[in-house]
């Protein structure tokens, strides 16, 4: 369950109810009570209801039925129903109509590449970027989760993840090799990930301390020869592939001996499509 | 210019920098100095530069050089430059970045969808629905504006816009008909849009006041004649068509005379591919 | 019913209480029980009472009665109450009043001002500025709505209302015209409105698309002459009278065939005398 | 100086403009320079102006000329001027003048209460009340503050002010004689004030200890003729009338040997008269 | 009762869990419910346990058990507890358990140190400095009101406490000599205190009409003989011992005749040995 | 450099100064200029300029001198003086005063753990938990960052760290070896490390996958004996001795072969005695 604040929810609401439902207003609905219910017209892999069930709450709206974020369910299913006031039902209408959309949208897509990837190598952690749309992470990480992937960094501030801009600045790739040792030393908790697109370069790092690599927009060819290398003398070592890897092409990258694939390519899932029903109740 | 608040462009910078970077501080890079360089691989129009300066402003970066918001690029062009310390110039990568692809992938295609009706048909509005990803709203509503497209609604607190579910809690569309006079009487300035998908409907609803009729899902063919036979009797009535409308059918539905074209299908966008480059510098 | 975050509410509360009620704490009367009660002493439409409940609500006071904003009551009644700590029945006080007596004072004063201007005529829409005191915004809205007005323009992102120093910025009056067009084919769901003073230019206006026009600070008899031609030729578009009008010269306004009357007026309404009474429970 | 957080002004901004100026993004406008001017067209207290600075800041307006707070100008003065993009001037144009007019309202008001009192007794301190509109008190407080008053309690956090209420928890009049050396010893820094319209009781309570009486909705007369016997002999105590003080009837309770005036009265101040003008620059 | 907002609790616990727990998720250990419980081992007086009723709430924990702060608790007690499912009790614990140990070290140094006072000189305030750590205020603040003492100042805006710096930007001290008076009609209600180390100035001082008298940094000695001087002919002035006074040396300067102890020494309090156990229930 | 948002500098400006400094105001000193600076009265590492860097900018004071967090500095150094109005000098004083006391003191200890560890053994990582005052975070993990060490964890999100209780939850010890395999392929790129006081256990879970062990409270004899036997046949293992480890016991655990000190013995460090002097300039 990913945290969510209540001035997060709050705003989430406020975004589309800066004030009133005008319409309803001027047509004097408030008090009339409804149930609402949406359900999806595909299959799908729920996610975001927890957080609809918190703006239920905040509008005094009693939750009828729910599934929990990462149920997967056919077309025409129920993912969540409320009873409450007609104008609080479509205060909330948009906005939970859209987190279960997008939400639904990458965790089932997630699920998809997590099963194509783990059908070729049960041993591989699919590890999703940070390259979503600025304002939806909580969202956007929650989905992943529910759909069976982690985040390959959450943020700057909790992983060392060396990349050529950083040797730039501190004098190249030979310098690098100089610092592992007191870099390891500095911070024994954290496996040290370098990135790089040679073979002979990411042996090297292996020998001298570096708990990983990463290659970035090689061909699977490439880093299955690389990875097959570097694993016969080096076990224990992480190798991952990252760059333009997406549903279509992550069964040829799972062939290679690596421990994770990184990608972006689950952010930008297209939304499933849910429908709203809203009827009258006493 | 949308305005974007200090707490907003925090929000966004924290969101990727909790605390430090990590990697940045085991290296000890800090007070390096480089240029950091967004550019465009393909053809584009720019989006969020505005706030990538904000961003640059909190962290101390000189601007370099950019383009403004709505800018017709080719592919290789710089879109926005800046020099700094190194460690800020990480912070801040990502973000700058997921900002600039996102927005630019958003005013890309509404650029493209707006030529496509205009084409057809030059008095067409573009509008977008609230149909996007919770937590990019300003972003995205930028982006469209960008591309030559205005929101449909911001949210519910400033339009009038009736569906069947409003109907059935008032009594049906009848009951409707009567509260027309009313409702225009209460709020002169907005105008008063009904959707239906019916054109007997639409007609009476034009008879007895509403100012506008929005069609959902129906087909280009059957908007276009039930909106000749409207247009004919009252040329000043506004017809929107609504519902499964994008890049591949828009051109379909300017063939109709309607006023405007109500999509979601802009919010999903693909993101440009941005490049980013970063080099030291004295 | 206007949405309140949470942090709104928690802002009214700890504005009056940042750390704690230090009377009480010194007196040690912080686990005795009370029942706190707010009357009117004036004739009023009741206000804000949603509010005091979210109040109420943090502070774990039980709601014992309460009437719905909108409530015409006479002087004596019981506008809400509530059981609680007398600790936290001290801290709610004062900004119970406050939001109770600022809120039911512009929310009667609107009532009157909506049924004076109705009783002359009962298609005028009674519009309010956005000249209110800042901060109030969200109260003082509520207070127009329950009182049987609608806001003229909530913020400058959902309106078109066309200023001189809009003009003066594009190249004057004639400018204004050759755009209209374009506007109107941006923008198609929005009434566009013009503020001018000058008939000619008025009539001009219409025939030239625009949808309705304000009239800034003209007298009665001026705005009813221009106001009668433009209707002749131009029934369907708005007409509006704005500047210095208020509660004892508006029904000379309401003479005219104008659609809307807008006002500043309201805002500065003197509170109503709210009562508080206090006492112990078991 | 009153401290403003940037999240208050940026609140106070995008309450005007959630998104953006529709009528200037419409028009066109966002990159004509203009200049714009408020000036007063009644003799005035200033305030406000320092806020209107942190706002033009953050829209990257260049102030022209102002005048601090507290500043006494007559009709026609400039108050102040600023230099911008026109887009820009449009957001800050509302926001500012409700700023300036309301606080130069209360400042204005509260000068020449603050002006009689002390015509008649220079030695009376001006203090004002808890009662104002919710969400203003920053705007209020800074204005009585312009206008020579002090804040009778910023809070409930920080005095000690014993009211009946408080009495009726703790077991009546005698139980708080009994307890007044325990709260004196526990807060020695504090006044102790208690609130009471009985002459007699006033007497007892400077007897046993209270540093100062509040007389609440005592005639000019009654409260003269108490306070009389009071200063001759706790010539030390403080003492307040409160309760329906304002600038009509000040000037008889300030006859009386009291030491202060409580007063609600000022909040409501009608705003003073601030036109605005706007014109392109180069 | 210090009244915390719901931003301020939702701020404590996401600072630990700004998305998720990941060991938990990786264990799947989400559905399992248990107990957790807060205990002492050591004597204390609790603190906080308010707030963590709060944190409990926010994550739907049902409290089991809990002591109000301020209850005195002897080694080996249970403070708090509650039962939920494992996921959301690994999220509170340790933010929970700093809130607990951190409180009830200051409120139980806080009632020892009022407890050796209050031994020697029953009618002494024990007044806290504003020398925290920032970001503590309102819990730090709790937690001496827990233990028996009160605020010296919240804050600058509530009190009028004069230091050398002060008089060197008026003129010295014969300047603030002369202005006592208007200060005192200007804020009649608050005491006027002035800190000095010289007997004389501070005698001088109370003779035109200071309040009270902090002396910052003398030895217990100075303060008595100074004191007495004082009190022997204004027993009404106030007398504070300021500047490196804690708990070793407090009685010392409690045998002067003052009023007041001011001192920082609590905010530093060694937190008390809170321990947690966790066990399942079904 | 840690990232404080402009909210998070406003929010510690605030609690002390809520709305103005009373006693400046009544002294009407607000226009004079002052130089202040902050001194050390003891050898230090500095920490927390940058923030007061930040705070003077909010109120437009300028930066006269200062010293960046780290440095090592002798009693009596200038650690940052800067140049504005009196009055919002006063607002400044207490806060900054506050932020560079209690890091330095902080950044100070951490200095001399890191030293006393290192010049046992240069490979050992100083590790900081999560047990500070509750709002204290960022310039917390700022001063242990600036003093030599490393946060064990920012929060519960971003490492996998298994206790007993986890193990209770999922069915013991043995559950726990079973999981092993399965977590490491869901999540490749961190470290496993789990919490025992059994060098059986340790053994036996290095030999299943384990990244590394976390020992809490045993002696240093009991953590070097286990920790040979460990490294002896797995050398890649990382080692933590965590509980009770402080500034004097710290170099007894330095000489097991361990790769990781965990404390929380630093956040409690004494505020290192900071002076402020502040004179007029003109």
């Amino acid at each position: 369950m990913i945290y969510f604040t209540t001035e997060e929810i709050d705003r989430l609401i406020s975004e589309d109810v800066p004030y009133i439902d005008l319409t309803s207003h001027l047509l004097g609905i408030s008090s009339k009570r409804a149930r609402i219910c949406f359900f999806t017209r595909e299959d799908a892999v729920t996610c975001g209801t927890e957080e609809v069930i918190q703006i239920f709450e905040r509008l005094g709206i009693q939750v009828d039925s729910f599934l929990p974020s990462g149920s997967q369910i056919p077309a025409g299913s129920e993912i969540i129903s409320g009873i409450g006031e007609a104008e609080k039902l479509h205060y909330i209408w948009k906005v939970s109509q859209n987190i279960l959309d997008h939400c639904a949208g990458i965790a089932t897509k997630t699920r998809q590449l997590v099963d194509t990837v783990r059908s070729v190598n049960k041993d591989i952690s699919i590890l999703t970027t940070r390259k979503g749309f600025p304002g939806t992470k909580k969202l956007a990480i929650k989905s992943i989760l529910a759909g069976g992937a982690v985040p390959h960094r959450l943020g700057l501030s909790e992983t060392i993840l060396i990349f050529k801009q950083h040797m730039d600045m501190i004098g190249g790739f030979d310098a690098l090799l100089e610092r592992l040792p007191a870099i390891k030393a500095g911070c024994c908790e954290k496996k040290i990930i370098v990135e790089t697109i040679d073979g002979g370069q990411a042996l090297e790092l292996c020998r001298r301390g570096a708990d990983g690599i990463q290659f970035d927009k090689l061909s699977p060819g490439s880093i299955k020869e690389i990875a097959v290398s570097i694993k016969e003398q080096y076990p224990e070592k992480i190798l991952l592939a990252a760059g333009g890897i997406h549903l279509e092409n992550a069964s040829l990258y799972a062939q290679a001996p690596i421990d994770g694939i990184v990608t972006s390519s689950l952010y930008n899932a297209r939304p499933i499509n849910i429908g709203v029903k809203m009827v009258p109740v006493k």
